[in-house]
């Protein structure tokens, strides 16, 4: 079997060497000439047998993603198949399997997961799409997953877009499993009583109710930077967590694990808090409660002037 | 009638002038000499007519509230009654009621709200103990209470312990009503479609289904400084929103509003969040995701060195 | 002036009474005979002075508001404006002010408040557009909106769509003012201590801080009936607050609490919820906890048989 | 060696089975004859070398923990150990040791995670207590911890108190992973695009981010009942998590994931939410929104009576 690849960044790059390891030869390509195959998609689609060419599409999900389809559908004809296994959002899916489709191009949908260590361990893979084509690239999804049981790392989830529709939902959960052991070992931390913040969390990787690779993570973290002093309360979303909670909204499923672990992100980047200005300016004229002038630091004081309560609110 | 006060702060000072304006002789003390009527609680309780005292206390909630009751229940002589007016937690009154009790003095606990608003505005009452000390301190009630109907600023909740438990779930609604304003301007002043953030707030003030107190002091609040520029996003709690969310917990009430509302006041108060930082970490050790160093300011660079995959963890 | 306007529902027949209580003549027109003033759109168009004529659309958002505002531009002329006061989703609003800018036509987008109370009260008026527009139809707001300053009950908040975007925030608001409220009635509810529970909310109706137009609402409701009892937990959700949290997404602003507002109404109308189903499958999986029976009622019984704990899972 | 442990309920009999297995003696007792090895606490303390005895006790937490241990405290002697296995309070610890340490005996102790799988699996340990104590009852500890370095299932966290604070803690992360876990199953069973939900849950199991040992179990439960329709939405919660949610508060660490797990626990208990019917009536109110009336089932009808305008609140 030969497949292409398109891009070839922390993921692609890991993925054509995993792939390659399993004997299917892989056509790489990128726009860096430090790690491309091929000079260009023309030469990609070009060195694949016609009619059965499979390209595997691994680009930052939105604008990009969507030219490189529309780019493939120039070039692919029929009975040609584009992998898109980014982190698409499904609902672009669908319109990217009718564009193909006009030129007889197939189309799957695939989430992959395992991030860095997918190279060594596996990918998890999600698939949407028809199950002839499905059956067909199986052979590179056996090579992407895991080893195991085949359905303890692959899944054929349902029609187009379930595949990213199931990876969505993943990243979802895992914004919550963060955010819960995130909020444990601030508890831990904050406890004069517990000496040993970092062992603890340690001994919670074998035998216990939470262990899991996250926490092997976390542990692993803890040793590179036992307090977490050399990082920034900083964190980025990526993008899967919002569609996760706009999904949960449109769905009308109550998810207020995954919501608050995408908020405390948001509130993570802010450098100050206009909603939390609101409520000490509001304790403030009701209260007459000192509030912090801005650019200060240290305790509150509480010789802040009180605002006058002679000049009454309207009701 | 003549009632004596104990604690001439901004609360207690206000209510005496306005007991006072209702021609109620108050007889009040403070440890403060520029404010008190009379040179100790000595003095206090010998100023008022024995076996009919009646004793307003409005001291800091906690070990000093605790120490004037105890002073009083040695000074005190039966037919007297002593009224907790202060943010006293609920399950303090009973103790308070039994100590006093065992010299024949009768406790009343009452929680008021208001601010600094109450001496012109009145404040709202609520009273737990016997229901025939309620009658006695009634002219008293009548005189703190806002004009009006009595039933819409006073109310006999239940028996003691029931009128700080109202006021404790009052300023539970409170956190939660404060956030829900804070979120919303959050949302307008961060949309730039909307011009007049503050003319937005203030349409509010009549009509809507929103209209209140609260948002009449927001837009007090945005008067004073439109975009508050001249204030810290650092929000203060008081004791009452904790006890709130630790009853709903020992009642087993779902309260995600009210606690979400408190943990915000938390999260604006850390310098950094080790939760967050946690989170970061494990983004870090799972995609590679960079992650901001600390003390950096700006953007964050995606050069940061992904951790080396080739030092797998456990599992 | 004389003006028209569709929809003579709830909200649209009231508001034509309060037009024409301030002097403004009023055509309306309805699909329902019995209330419509003219049998068509055409001849409330007609009944209209060309070039000048001003319609106020307030008919259901989505689907509706669509055809009404399509079928009008088709029908008004250069110099007539559109007012779209229904719920509409303000990015609807850009749409539908081009469409009706190819025939010359004018649009403004206003958020309207104050439900059934509106007749009498006045509504809040929220108004996205041109600034002449505005002030072309400045008799029309300033008989809508409440009596007071005018800047209290209504603002132009902005370019098209700022008004519905101001609107869809100020519900955004509610969904957590009223759950803030809900919150605490539980608690007071669940508490023995608090023997006047519909007292002690009324009696939060003066001088307290948390006192506002809708707990004035909820004393109402608990007047006509006390426990709620008539009443079921089931609380539908029009759309605003989904739009609010969506929003708060998309501007990456925290809003933990009209979020969580909005999950407990989808809660509240789940014959049962799938994810507590899987937490309780997963208590039952790793402890040997006992589980409730789907179908059962009455207290749990702990000789639910146990899994077979010798057929371990996985890792 | 040689050691006492009583309860031999569901954990404590397992536990007696591993540590016999790792050839250590075991003399247990309950009160259950079918089960216990000795027919009282006295016989127990006999059989067991005086000055040196170590008593592990795995009951029920609270007013059972507490009888136990008091009576332990009457029966040992100086240089004698008790352990406590239980799901106590982590206050309650320090107590417990001053009372044993009247008689001059020491107290550790532990929190033990593994529930049923435990004796197959190993349990994870967390011990609070003086490290000559740990050292002593270190064969125990290594005979009931899972095989593997010591560390990643055992830590000695701190002193008296920090091995139930920890594993409070965990048990705290742990409703956080499972409502996350939950959030994310309902979203995909909601979802009509995903055809296989399990096989979409199993195929997490290997190479992606969210493998855990609760999704292991969260498999394992789905095989048994693929749509969990023979189990109830009802989820008890055991004590931990309020303590955990307590333990924030006091902390003023924000926990809004581990707090929504519990309140969401919370409602699956409740046949009907007192909140959304105060939801429920406030709509009702402003906006003469249909209500369900209570006891009704399918679809809310439009027709239910409009509250009487005419009587406007108060504000």
């Amino acid at each position: 079997m030969h497949i292409g690849l398109v891009g070839l960044g922390k993921m692609g790059a890991n993925m054509r060497e995993r792939i390659r390891a399993a004997g299917i030869e892989v056509t790489g390509y990128d726009r860096n000439p430090d790690v491309t195959d091929v000079p260009s998609l023309e030469a990609l689609v070009e060195a694949l047998p016609a009619g059965e060419r499979v390209v595997w599409v691994m680009v930052p999900s939105g604008a990009i993603t969507d030219a490189v389809i529309r780019d493939l559908g120039g070039l692919l004809t029929s009975g040609d198949v584009v992998i898109d296994g980014g982190n698409s959002y499904y609902q672009d899916d669908q319109p990217h399997a009718d564009l193909l489709a006009e030129n007889g191009v197939g189309f799957l949908d695939v989430g992959v997961s395992g991030g860095v260590w997918g190279l060594k361990n596996g990918y998890g893979l999600m698939v949407g799409g028809d199950a002839d084509l499905v059956a067909r690239v199986l052979p590179v999804f056996d090579a992407l997953r895991p080893e195991g049981p085949r359905e303890e790392g692959f899944v054929h989830a349902g029609a187009i877009g379930a595949g990213h529709f199931a990876k969505m939902v993943h990243n979802g959960i895992e914004y919550g499993l963060m955010q819960a052991y995130a909020e444990g070992y601030e508890l831990l931390a904050a406890k004069d009583l517990v000496t040993d913040v970092h062992g603890t969390v340690k001994a919670w990787r074998r035998g216990t109710v939470v262990r899991s690779w996250l926490l092997d993570l976390l542990v692993e973290a803890l040793e590179a930077d036992p307090s977490f002093g050399e990082i920034d309360d900083w964190v980025e979303d990526s993008g899967e967590g919002r569609w996760t909670v706009d999904e949960a909204i449109d769905l009308a499923v109550p998810a207020p694990v995954i919501s608050a672990a995408l908020f405390a992100r948001f509130a993570s980047r802010q450098e100050e808090s206009p909603a939390m200005k609101a409520v000490a300016a509001l304790r403030q004229q009701f209260g007459g409660h000192a509030v912090k002038p801005a650019g200060t630091t240290g305790p509150i004081s509480d010789t802040t002037p009180v605002p006058d309560a002679a000049v009454p609110p309207h009701a």
